[in-house]
């Protein structure tokens, strides 16, 4: 087996905790307009979209759609759905723009900033690169490049956004290793050649969540955090 | 006038000196291999096939060809022209990976340091994505994320470069800049709408070469190098 020569990162929940920056975000906007909302409801309804909102264009019912415009409309429907109305655009774009700045787990820069002295790390995230990269200047999340669905327009776990990390960085997908903390993700990495890496976000969904705990036979090297990863990988 | 909030710059030239580190890695590898070798010279050639390769692409004579993949073709013709011969493909690759490993200019990593603090700031290159990647963690450029060719499949001057890196990072073309040492990526960036940055680079082709030395009408503001250029802004 060759080594590994660059680590691609999932984002949401593995990367950063978006749950708890966007039931922050959605409060403080309530708070503001004299509402009361409960915040992690609303994040766990916005993220609910996600998954439907990507099957439209998968499907072909939309045409590309970047996760911004995806969760634009997953937030005019719930904003109703939760009694939020009259929102300015300026408002409603600002909240919609919460996913820009979510904030990262607590080992997660320190573990990168390691892991960047010996591998090219990268997300290979379903988000647009304007959403990763505001998302990386706000948490100094230390990334050398931004790869991911938005450059091939598809959206994982299409095969050809893993495809896409190897090709775009001229390596084997074996010398491509995926870290992520949801196992769906890995086993599509894994059945594109690529090697796997388990990081466990017990919290990612909430305390009444249902996270994936273990690894399974995708997971090549199953880590309790970041910094672990480092040390593992020996950066 | 929107305030600019993007700065995309221009790289080979503008930010690395391609002539010096080109001409340095083939004069030491003919060394190696008990030969000289006018490494200057050889430098020039090789940039001499840039933008004869870049028009069999635009032309459709050649499919899309990364730079990586055009600077091999022409490396192929003036390793022969240069009688250097008896490479392995190993030494051959590596050696095309020269444009991998140059040296930035003394300025260019500190003026952008200070500019990354208050804008986004990104390639928008020719070079292909994995060439950008490794050129930044060869010499500590900060870039927030890589734009250019790639992510379009056309070659700059074609007016898609300069379109997405407003698009891509969902600005107004006005809210970016485009950053260059040559007038004519600088007249095709303002075409688009972009704003323009000029620094000089008089050395980039040597002692004898002809740069661009003056900013022309196309140039809202000219700069002596990066440092210059973040005082200008605000940096």
């Amino acid at each position: 087996m060759p080594s590994v020569k660059a680590l691609v990162f999932d984002t949401f929940g593995t990367v950063v905790d978006w749950r708890t920056s966007v039931a922050r975000e959605v409060k403080a906007l309530a708070k503001r307009k004299g509402l009361t909302v409960d915040g992690a409801r609303f994040a766990d309804s916005w993220r609910a979209g996600y998954g439907p909102g990507m099957n439209r264009v998968r499907s072909g019912e939309l045409p590309w759609t970047r996760l911004d415009g995806l969760h634009r409309m997953t937030l005019d429907r719930i904003l109703i759905d939760f009694g939020i109305v009259g929102l300015t655009e300026a408002e409603t774009d600002a909240l919609n723009r919460a996913w820009h700045r979510l904030q990262p787990w607590p080992d997660a820069v320190g573990g990168l900033t390691r892991l960047k002295k010996k591998f090219i790390i990268a997300p290979l995230s379903n988000g647009n690169i304007s959403l990763m990269t505001d998302l990386a200047k706000h948490s100094g999340l230390p990334w050398d490049c931004i790869l991911g669905a938005e450059l091939v327009r598809h959206y994982k776990p299409d095969r050809e956004v893993y495809q896409s990390a190897a090709d775009i960085l001229d390596l084997k997908p074996a010398e491509v290793m995926m870290v992520a903390a949801h196992l769906y993700d890995l086993r599509a990495a894994k059945d594109m050649g690529l090697r796997t890496a388990f990081v466990a976000r017990p919290l990612e969904y909430g305390p009444d969540g249902k996270p994936d705990l273990d690894p399974d036979s995708s997971v090549d090297i199953a880590a309790k955090d970041f910094n672990d990863l480092a040390s593992q990988l020996g950066a």
